[in-house]
């Protein structure tokens, strides 16, 4: 990152389904990661949806999930996790041209969950989030995803909220 | 700060009584300020108690304050403002030894609006507070400033825990 200080630096940036974390990404590229320092590492992580234990009522839609829907459902998931990534790899290409070390890891459960405990197991110097890691229903029970890690990471926590007059075509 | 763009940067940070606030301020300078970009500007803003009117009730302590003590308490809330102002300046020359502009600004009221009206008012690229801008108790009832800041800030907010390792000491 920028500053007087070169040490090896993880920078732990969650990506999910919204925008928000993708603007998060790109101004994290733009205001905290420096290219030149190449200690700088990048660690992308998405938290993907746990599969269900069988035969059991999916709380958003209320039905059963038999076996072959959650093999479909997991496959979806998946590829859902993997487009994401794709997604973020490239913006890290198109600001920084491979000037900046990326990693990325897909895991298993509540985003909350997943990113606190992979801060605290990276040691990572700063978790980058966007402002909204849950739908607008989901919000409202849980509690947004970076109000939650910015209570509970052990590192200090980066909330990238795009400004209104951003659009989403901007990163 | 630091990243591939050097446009011109207002990083505003919340200094207020705690040791959380100078651990953000020096978590800052470190990270994210680059001193060699003299576009970065660094606006540290303290919010004070605004003074209530007389006669009044004071919350914290149940006693009525007459226009003596409040004198009193307006004199020890201003030298405590400039007090902490000034080991907040002091810690931007130990890190950067005036590279870095730095403006400062004591404003009264509840730190969230403070915060949040400064930063929309100065178009902060990026607000960075410790991650508790009140007292415990207080805290239990309004919440933590971070937080709210997080949610209402126009901007990208940064809120630096200081790791149960690093002892004041160290900033």
């Amino acid at each position: 990152m920028g500053g007087c200080e070169a040490n090896e630096r993880k920078i732990l940036v969650g990506v999910d389904e919204g925008d928000e974390s993708m603007y998060a990404l790109s101004w994290c590229l733009k205001n905290v990661v420096v290219p030149q320092n190449s200690k700088d590492t990048l660690v992308l992580l998405y938290a993907k949806k746990p599969r269900p234990i069988y035969p059991i009522i999916d709380g958003a839609t209320g039905y059963i999930l038999m076996p072959d829907v959650m093999e479909t459902m997991d496959r979806y998931n998946n590829e859902l996790a993997e487009s994401r990534m794709e997604k973020a790899k490239r913006l890290c290409k198109e600001v920084h041209n491979l000037d900046v070390k990326v990693e990325t890891r897909i895991e298993s459960g509540d985003p909350r969950d997943v990113i606190c405990q992979a801060a605290e197991k990276l040691s990572a110097d700063v978790v980058v989030l966007g402002s909204h890691g849950y739908g607008l229903i989901k919000r409202a029970f849980l509690g947004s995803v970076s109000n939650y890690c910015a209570q509970n990471a052990k590192c200090p926590v980066l909330i990238a909220k795009r400004p209104e007059s951003t659009p989403p075509s901007k990163y």
